[in-house]
């Protein structure tokens, strides 16, 4: 029975209301030795695709044996199931709808069924105090996984849009818009590397060549960069891309080469 | 002298102006074991009410012992008493100004009255810093609440607006808007279910009975249900009931028969 | 060699897109016995005195041997240095351009060059992550600074602005406003304090006077007062001074005598 230390949570039920600090309340009172870490409270509200893009971001970066709860989730109370993904490195908690899509090869799937690892009375509402917390906290104490439920091998899947890649051009588009105002795009830089003298285009704009960091870009203009994610991101330097370009998630960008 | 070692803080003081960091500073630079844990930063400002409101929701989520700090706190600087209130299960630590209500009968209430458990220097505006956060911290380490100061009977009183019910109706109101725009009422599941057959009606809307989970009603409209609280809350499925209502705190929801 | 138990965190990151998560995802994977404080991650994007402003208020309130990494940071990915900053009583770590500007006398302040204390990979936009993050976990370890680069006498300095004092009058700034709307202003209580029956003008508003506590001025109109910070601060009880005086950051606050 080894430890485990670390529980995250993401969710999108911002933190005004309480309910994050009420499933804290549960996650040490059944195991107060974990340290508990916020990775985003704000996904949008009932955006699978989104939160599962933040763990992609955020999941390397913990140590083995991290227990990731994940709770966006739309179908609560119905019959999707609640479960737990044991990969090689982490162990994920939270709704079946396709969140843990990316970690599904190579994992155990377990449907959380036991309910002596739940709160004594579960609503339909809130699972994320009533199943995921607890059942996350009684990980971190070493409880064995089998007990937690029967392994599944039909979870649900859910795939972000990938981009297309043709002879000289690349349409990706953007998947995510962080706090800076900065687009992310789901153009990988090893795809982005595959097109010499690159013109990005997004919209009526054309930004001509990448640069290799903020401060290497003109300030006020959009520029275009791998981020620190390895991903094609179009910024503005003391501004807010998404502002000036008027960009919303799922917005085109398209990559040509501007000598072709 | 059992140590304690979860203290949660509810606050007005959002979290960018860095005064909630402050508050731990000064909380672990006393109780080094201490968790702190966040309920909420974000509650309407000097909102006594919500925070109250709040705390109702959260406290019964923590483990025996927690201290809870609440500062909500319109007074501060004049002559309202600093209190902590000694309840069979938590401590709770806060102005003397309505906030620990619901938890006053049974308990043990202490004017914090000795200086020696305060910070050197007592500002007139920041007490959830000079005189909470120490004393929270100093009653994690141990001490005997006896020596913060003597017994009082007199604690100030406010209580949430009560639904009214009569014959075959109930009167209730709006008491809090999460941050998924849901409005939650003051009726309970239990009065809510005295009404056979019950149409809610809030505005000009009437919504006909009540569904079990969010899931189970259509997208885009308002329905009704008992949320986790155990409270009538009125939601709209993939939508944000505040603005499609256009709701506000206090708003009257009342609960007749469709039959009759 | 002994371990320092707390790393605070400031940035200008918020917390939605998980920035700050994985920063505290790579502390622990180093230093898992630490506790991580946020001061703030809402300062404005990029405002380095702003970051300087709230880690003087917040800096003085932790115990000694704290760690506090400061990521505010336009020059990411460019030839700024990354630097840390032993002062008597804690630790600085974050870009060297000007953030730390108060705390250089008296302190030893090294380059951060050794990259084996650093993440395998070094982006360019986000060294909170791959640098800032690992050399906190690491002095909190332990890790004698001396391994961590070459001590340097050039730091950037960046210093707010000051006040102009005459005879019979003061001329400063609101440097910064809270999330109350108070305009906390660069005027200490102090320079205040020399100009007897004190009139303060902020726009067209004439402000006769200090109050001693919030609760003392009449409610809805602007009041002055010495906040918990011992700064001159304009507010409105039960109100908001930034948007009933349309006030911004860098308007000029003046103190006259009304008897003069």
């Amino acid at each position: 029975m080894k430890k485990n230390s670390i529980i995250t949570l993401t969710t999108d039920f911002e933190t005004r209301s309480g309910y994050v600090g009420v499933m804290k309340g549960v996650i040490l009172g059944i195991a107060p030795h974990v340290q508990i870490v916020d990775i985003s409270h704000e996904v949008s509200p009932q955006d699978i695709l989104e939160a599962q893009f933040l763990l992609q971001l955020a999941i390397p970066y913990f140590p083995k044996g991290t227990i990731h709860v994940a709770v966006v989730d739309p179908g609560v109370g119905t019959q999707r199931r609640p479960i737990l993904v044991k990969t090689p490195l982490s162990v994920l908690i939270g709704p079946d709808n396709g969140i843990f899509t990316p970690w599904l090869k190579k994992s155990e799937i377990r449907h959380l069924e036991n309910r002596s690892f739940f709160m004594d009375e579960i609503s339909r509402t809130f699972h994320g105090r009533d199943i995921f917390a607890p059942v996350a906290a009684h990980v971190a104490n070493g409880v064995d996984i089998k007990k937690l439920g029967k392994i599944i091998t039909d979870p649900e899947r859910k795939n972000p849009p990938v981009p297309v890649l043709r002879a000289g051009e690349i349409r990706g588009q953007v998947i995510y818009i962080d706090s800076f105002g900065n687009l992310i795009t789901n153009i990988s830089a090893e795809d982005a590397g595959k097109i010499p003298n690159p013109l990005i285009i997004i919209g009526k704009r054309k930004i001509k060549g990448l640069v290799g960091a903020y401060a290497e870009a003109p300030v006020g203009k959009p520029c275009a960069l791998i981020g620190s994610d390895g991903l094609l991101e179009i910024a503005v330097v003391h501004g807010n891309a998404r502002m000036i370009l008027g960009a919303k998630r799922g917005m085109q960008v398209k990559i040509v080469s501007y000598l072709a």
